[in-house]
């Protein structure tokens, strides 16, 4: 057989990584995953860094989830495909979970995903083509930023206050609109920084949404998992013109992220988004098929509002929590040259670095690694969240890990005081 | 707040389907789920039109992969995230399970994904750039076409030969290369056709890979689902040249395909893809972080190739289809103006149709819609798979609905014929 003259260019392997793979950057593994910083080896490892409650072994999941879970998997009724949207029985019941008496749902109204993330990677794809731009916080969760980089999308970081309990700086996320913008993203409770919104900051960003005619991309993961008197509000509840894609998953409440179920709940009430949009996000969902079909099962049972075993479960879970949260409060504020902001909901704590204080840290990537390298604690730096001089901890460790940790932090930075 | 006078045309609602949504069609959806064709009430549905073995239940997962899915549940340790990739002992068992004498791997050759839809996915973003294209069959399945339109890939397709066992028309595959074909994929064995390619077949494949430096995507989601004295033949343990991204899964061999987990084995003996490659695939891993993580602690156990319960469990899987297999050849060869062509694998059958045997059937779809319509039969047309004036059977259904599928069909065909 004869190869044709253009061909002949083919006579060298030379496969390169893609764009996309290219861009597909994870900060975190960018900055602390690098293999530049190791543990003391003397000092067991405490690590306070990775968001899943499920590391120690102190957060399980409720008996009676294990219970039906198992139940369904003898019953051999959920071993098929589902459809790519998730069963309807399983949707009904997130529509169920989900809804406020001002924002009411239906299961046509939810798509099951693998995890929040694969529902976010649907909604983002749903909102941006390539060039288009989403305004997304910073300090946030690096994922948004792995995927639409991934993707082409350009993103706009706006400011979150630490000294006004994390909010929006709305002046500046009204700063960075224009008309590439397609969506502001928001993430109410925070990771990282454990903050809710209140209904009035709620309100501050619909204006916003409602003078541009931008929908709201709104991960609402941590929905519920909030602190003392602090509620949380989906945004969705507070409007009836703006086009919200709320985010949802069992990953965190249920305390079960590598269980990859998720959802995004179409919030459209003044029918913005229509039935075109509602057809293009099922086509999306055509691409990997959707999640696990035997924790999808189980959703009619433990999503439902009346299951008082999960509602206890979840209050106790919010207790330990708060706990946590308090205690991280309070041995912190008193290691001169940190400055821990408290805390209202999710796992998470940023704490400030006063870097000035210190003889040698001169930023929070140097704090993270020295620590980690002197006292094996492991903590993520805010560099990794797009905010220098903070680090997160995530507060899921049992207390006893939790005060030891501390206490190696406050020897860490009496040792390397001024 | 003043708004710059930019921004004044976002003052109207304007929201439309992105670019992705609209290209990611799924001829299926398109041509027969289109609420065109309805069943007759009169008689029940007998659906062989779903690649799905569970349908019908008559076929079910092995009990002792039940067990252990449990007890692993029970053991709460698997409720976290795992790495992107997968638990490093469930690649290890992926690579033991995969691997042949001429083509070892070990855990780090694996990744993990959610489904073989999301190995696919992850498999064709690390191997072409928008604008790029891919070789893949003609017939061949769908979400090839629907993931590469979704990402801008150009779609090349090459004919597969009804008259010789499905065989690629090697010459056509190389007139269609060009500087911008990053990749041959091919489907072994195949849906839809279950046909399994012989080694010399294989080698002459892997020949034209050879010659242009295309690296090879194997679908081989059905390897080893392959009747009587065929044997499937893993593309890669023919080449040491070649590179190979060979797909797999438990979806079809364990009868779950509900449970989405799938995996990438990636084959480079010559090293030619290479450490940025393979860092490159990770990254591209992390943008939905995997498949669930209690189906990955199982992989172990359940792919054990000394696991006796289990291989015992494959040959009684293998010969059922074998025998729906013959019996569809059987009974619809005796049927005027309807040409099965004999599986050697998987779980599918092409019938040709020969239109001018009929007065009012003109093409596959009419047949379909039609065949539906009066009989309640729901068979997928060859147009969706992109070969028309066929049809394909899913022979997964127990003997005595097949028996009455196919009696009707005869009926239909009596009754419809010139």
């Amino acid at each position: 057989m004869q190869e044709s003259s253009t061909n002949t260019n083919y006579r060298e392997w030379n496969i390169k990584p893609t764009i996309a793979a290219n861009n597909t950057t994870n900060p975190i593994r960018a900055i602390v995953d690098n293999g530049k910083y190791k543990p003391n080896p003397s000092k067991s490892l405490i690590p306070l860094s990775i968001g899943d409650p499920c590391v120690f072994g102190n957060l399980n999941v409720e008996q009676s989830v294990n219970q039906v879970l198992k139940q369904n998997i003898d019953s051999m009724k959920y071993n098929g495909y589902p459809p790519s949207i998730g069963y309807e029985p399983a949707r009904n019941a997130v529509a169920k979970f989900v809804e406020t008496p001002t924002s009411p749902l239906i299961a046509s109204d939810i798509i099951l995903a693998s995890g929040a993330s694969g529902a976010i990677e649907i909604a983002l794809s749903s909102l941006l083509n390539p060039g288009d731009n989403i305004l997304i916080p910073k300090p946030g969760f690096s994922l948004y930023e792995c995927q639409s980089k991934n993707k082409g999308f350009e993103l706009r970081f706006y400011n979150l206050l630490p000294n006004k309990s994390w909010e929006i700086d709305i002046t500046h996320l009204r700063s960075l609109i224009d008309n590439k913008t397609k969506a502001i993203l928001i993430n109410n409770p925070s990771n990282p920084c454990g903050s809710v919104y209140t209904r009035e900051h709620l309100l501050d960003i619909l204006a916003v949404a409602d003078e541009f005619c931008l929908p709201i991309l709104a991960d609402e993961i941590y929905c519920s998992m909030t602190f003392g008197e602090t509620q949380f509000i989906p945004i969705a509840s507070l409007t009836s013109t703006v086009p919200v894609l709320a985010i949802g998953g069992i990953a965190k409440r249920f305390l079960v992220p590598g269980w990859r179920l998720g959802w995004i709940a179409i919030h459209d009430r003044n029918s913005i988004l229509g039935a075109d949009f509602k057809r293009s996000i099922i086509s999306l969902s055509q691409i990997i098929l959707g999640p696990n079909s035997l924790i999808q099962s189980i959703l009619p049972t433990i999503l439902d509002v009346n299951n008082e075993g999960i509602q206890k479960f979840f209050k106790e879970v919010n207790k330990t929590l708060e706990c946590h949260s308090n205690l991280t409060v309070e041995l912190l504020s008193k290691v001169d040259g940190l400055s821990p902001i408290v805390s209202h909901g999710a796992m998470y704590q940023m704490v400030g670095i006063d870097t000035k204080k210190f003889k040698d840290i001169d930023n929070d990537v140097t704090f993270m690694g020295k620590l980690l390298e002197e006292e094996s604690v492991f903590v993520l730096p805010g560099t990794v969240f797009g905010l220098p001089n903070f680090f997160r901890i995530v507060f899921c460790a049992p207390e006893d890990k939790l005060r030891d940790a501390y206490k190696r932090m406050e020897d860490f930075c009496q040792r390397h005081k001024l």
